[in-house]
């Protein structure tokens, strides 16, 4: 392509911050030769990370940035207040050009609030949703919105659709991807008084593949692309996701070492069933995009490891590269 | 007790009736000798199915319905136009104090709809909430509410805390039940709308315990007894609990079919296995009574084989010798 996609990568957020944030910077750094990093935070501890790595030093800045946001801050004040932050830096960066994009680990709270309030929404998107890739039987569906923005309109609903389905045809490559609205049932008269105002809209949505309503139960199993509904709903599916899953392993683990019999099974199967376990734990993979902003902002999990964080940050060269942003808003103004 | 109980019992519901129903109601009528039953549906049908059993047939009796609800129909038309169909006719009797009870495998919609319009409302109840019994790691959890009425108010919300804290107390015996209201975050200021003006309903509200914001993570590990949510909410997690199991137990599978080795380990964990999937994929234990009706109306899933229906109509006894309308009634007015 040419150009670079310059990436602000919050190196003090989250569970395993930096090393695991330096890491996975450094890996996709040298895996992708058209992308530059910027590494936000305390200068002198990016420096002592980044010493144990050889890495093509032309293509990594650094930006020192005094403060941290803890998860316990209130999201709106800490980014008021903490101007000096990394999140806040990032976003700063992106605000004014510096960056395309910036990845954190850090507090989801503050991340959504600075996305809205610093990087700021595209011309006409009345929410920026925030969207995890969450796994199916069939493989990823983009739920979208699971931000803090609750209690959403109709219309911002459209838009969510929209905004998902530009992100699943273009950055996760689905041709064509098949949009569902969550309700309580599959036929068309159901639901809650936004769900029903929201249903016709839908369908009469241009450039979307609308396929009418989803009930939770099927969304594991992957019968649509994009999962639309509001924050509140969104973030129960998630948790839920993550919830279930962990019981079940627990229930799953407590069984197995019930018995001698059941020890000797669970060693045969032991390497499957940590695959399994990594494939759901987590729920969101890679990074959740916080989608309709002036630029991209992509929010990594608190646990994310290296390799997450290392694709959280190449899934935004296909964002800059496919215009994401331009084709949203083309999409959003065009009906 | 002296007393009787008596449970009109849908014998043409669910997909395995008449057989699996009238197997449970024999059970149930011969291990309870407090108990009445009035088996409701097709006389012939019904006769020739019970003429397989020994029971005891002073207490069983049956009355002819000529219809029966399918699970396609308009809820609210079905029970309107079918006025001979089984859920209708048990719910007269419930009405009209033939029966204390009534249990039934079929139509969700009708039983929730007929429990509203024929059954009706105690004085002071709001709506009626449906509250199934979730499988948690400590045992279950009061899902309240799971019905068809969503977007209820604040109010509403606070009688179904108290409403399914008599009955976690009375009939499940949990001592002092934890109450908690599902929400996106644990500090008291999250929330959408709803829950915002609900929280210091609840922590205000005399005779529960209200422990506070439950995130949906949280609920299959089991930190609260009583999980006080709007019914479009509660209709999510009860499907995702259903829809994660499913599509986690088909990896499993997958996973462990991979290869000779966990072939092996499949064969000595199958029953363990097993006993998991089924303790997980039905979601609902036994019956969900629908509550703050003038009379008990137990909601068995569908898929219900003969000891869930047991337990459905074994669960009636108590709901009437604890008086447990009586009880719901003295705690909405108490305050």
């Amino acid at each position: 392509m040419g150009e670079f996609t310059t990436v602000a990568v919050d190196a003090m957020g989250g569970d395993d911050a930096p090393g695991v944030i330096i890491k996975g910077a450094v890996d996709a750094v040298t895996e992708k030769s058209q992308l530059k990093l910027v590494l936000v935070g305390d200068r002198e501890t990016i420096e002592k990370e980044l010493s144990g790595y050889t890495y093509d030093k032309d293509r990594v800045d650094i930006r020192h940035a005094s403060q941290v946001i803890s998860n316990d801050e209130s999201p709106v004040a800490a980014i008021r207040n903490k101007k000096d932050s990394s999140i806040v830096v990032c976003q700063k960066m992106v605000r004014d050009g510096q960056a395309d994009a910036m990845v954190s680990a850090g507090s989801t709270g503050a991340v959504l609030a600075g996305g809205q309030l610093i990087v700021g929404r595209l011309k006409g998107v009345e929410r920026a949703p925030l969207a995890p890739l969450i796994p199916t039987e069939k493989g990823f569906s983009l739920l979208i919105d699971c931000g803090a923005n609750v209690d959403a309109r109709p219309s911002a609903l459209v838009q969510f659709a929209k905004m998902g389905s530009v992100y699943m045809e273009h950055i996760i490559g689905i041709k064509d991807p098949k949009v569902a609205i969550v309700n309580i049932g599959a036929e068309e008269e159901k639901g809650n008084q936004l769900v029903k105002e929201t249903y016709p809209l839908l369908k009469a949505a241009k450039g979307i593949h609308f396929i009418g309503n989803i009930e939770a139960r099927d969304i594991p199993a992957g019968k649509a692309d994009v999962i639309v509904c509001e924050a509140f709903v969104g973030n129960v599916i998630l948790k839920m996701y993550e919830g279930v899953a962990s019981t079940l392993f627990h229930k799953i683990k407590e069984g197995l070492m019930s018995s001698v019999r059941t020890k000797m099974g669970a060693l045969l199967i032991k390497p499957t069933l940590k695959n399994l376990v990594k494939q759901f734990d987590a729920a969101e993979y890679g990074g959740a995009p916080l989608l309709g902003l002036k630029g991209l902002v992509v929010k990594s999990h608190g646990s994310s490891n290296a390799l997450e964080i290392k694709n959280s940050i190449i899934q935004c060269i296909a964002f800059k590269e496919q215009d994401i942003s331009g084709k949203i808003g083309d999409m959003l103004t065009d009906n």
